[in-house]
């Protein structure tokens, strides 16, 4: 079995993707994929309810029990018959199919390799302001994501940013000016996600970085500056960053 | 540029991994699959420092600015020229060469994605023990850690063990007996790894829910019983669990 029937039709877009309505978490990182990549798609739970959409689409769909391979959570990706989830799974899985990713196979790897950092990055982010349980509400474990948001600060945000920094460094291909080899792949635009929510989240945790991360701003401006993406940040199909999704914006927790 | 070249010389070993010598860790997962694909491969860091092993071979390895492809941490494998990280991407990788992947596109896309989730909740069950930062003793975030342990028993537990059962009963390819498709994958080794780690760390837990994950049990005996992981297992290269790894014994988290 390939994914040869993965094709739209008349009446259905070629990619459905399942996330929540109200935030950009998780599925920004596709959903920015999907726009450079000027994909024929629908963003399901953004319908009303009246035309299939809403938190209700996703229920369905997770909870469908003839479904062989069933995704743990959101963001899901349905094409033709097939369903795909986990973020960095669906951009592995798009990066071909939309021009996102180099045809090279060991560049192929290492832009998946960087997705996984940038997805354990994000893990963290969300950590800070949830350090007990996704459950609770973050007020009920305030004094812990207060004590995190040093240590987060201090060491993880510095070392996250210095590595991806170096990674810009070394990469000759471009001069420094993208992640993985000549061009801009999904990881590129995932990191232009990663620093605009930082800039959202953790504006002073970010300025402090300002020096040892020209490379890695060069980026994120580059990134805005296509024109699709660009679009898109102008257009209403981007959910504004809020205190519901993966960066919020929690002074308290961006300590000096 | 492929992988071509990614093969054994006289003088080296097709597959060299790079983990921390004196845990299981995240590395327990590449071993298992090395070990069941029967791969030619050297443990690098547990190897003496004479003999260019240690913690020293791994921190050579970081921190080589010659590396276009550096890893962001521990585990990495060489093969050849290349570098991969990150356990995933590891597996990914060796899945087709070490046969523990299906041939089917859309069979190895899933087992991806299972891996993903199984990466995920290992980095819960790393974080029950280190809610507040990696970089403290587990004694010096203790209040916190047993705050944690309570939902992650109650709730993240039977939500991932109830997914991985899930699955396993929906795939009727092997009649419940491995994750995805007819054939044992890496992606099974892994669960046999999770189950295994939380029977260690976190066997009230595990009993409580002991009737409601029978095909994970199955697996899991099936698993150990193959007669290359019973060897590995039997055998010094398996480091026993302790408490440096992620899967820790601190029975006051292992709250019934």
């Amino acid at each position: 079995m390939t994914y040869n029937g993965c094709m739209k039709t008349a009446t259905r877009a070629e990619y459905e993707l399942y996330y929540w309505p109200g935030i950009q978490g998780r599925g920004e990182f596709v959903r920015l994929s999907l726009e450079e990549g000027g994909a024929d798609y629908v963003d399901v739970a953004r319908l009303p309810e009246t035309e299939g959409g809403g938190v209700r689409a996703i229920m369905r769909l997770l909870g469908d029990e003839r479904e062989m391979h069933p995704g743990f959570a959101p963001p899901v990706l349905k094409c033709g018959p097939y369903t795909i989830a986990h973020t960095a799974n669906i951009l592995q899985f798009l990066g071909p199919r939309l021009g996102l990713v180099s045809q090279d196979d060991v560049q192929r790897v290492f832009t998946h390799e960087l997705e996984l950092t940038v997805t354990d990055f994000a893990a963290e982010i969300h950590d800070v302001h949830h350090p007990i349980a996704s459950s609770l509400y973050y007020e009920d474990q305030k004094t812990e994501a207060l004590r995190r948001a040093g240590f987060f600060v201090k060491e993880r945000v510095p070392k996250f940013l210095g590595y991806f920094e170096r990674v810009l460094g070394r990469n000759s291909e471009s001069e420094g000016e993208y992640l993985v080899g000549r061009e801009r792949s999904y990881v590129d635009l995932s990191m232009f996600q990663v620093m605009s929510g930082l800039e959202y989240a953790f504006p002073n945790a970010l300025a402090r970085l300002h020096d040892k991360i020209p490379l890695l701003r060069a980026l994120r401006t580059r990134i805005a500056a296509r024109p699709r993406i660009a679009a898109y940040l102008a257009s209403e199909r981007r959910v504004p960053f809020n205190e519901h999704g993966l960066f919020r914006k929690y002074p308290e927790l961006d300590v000096g």
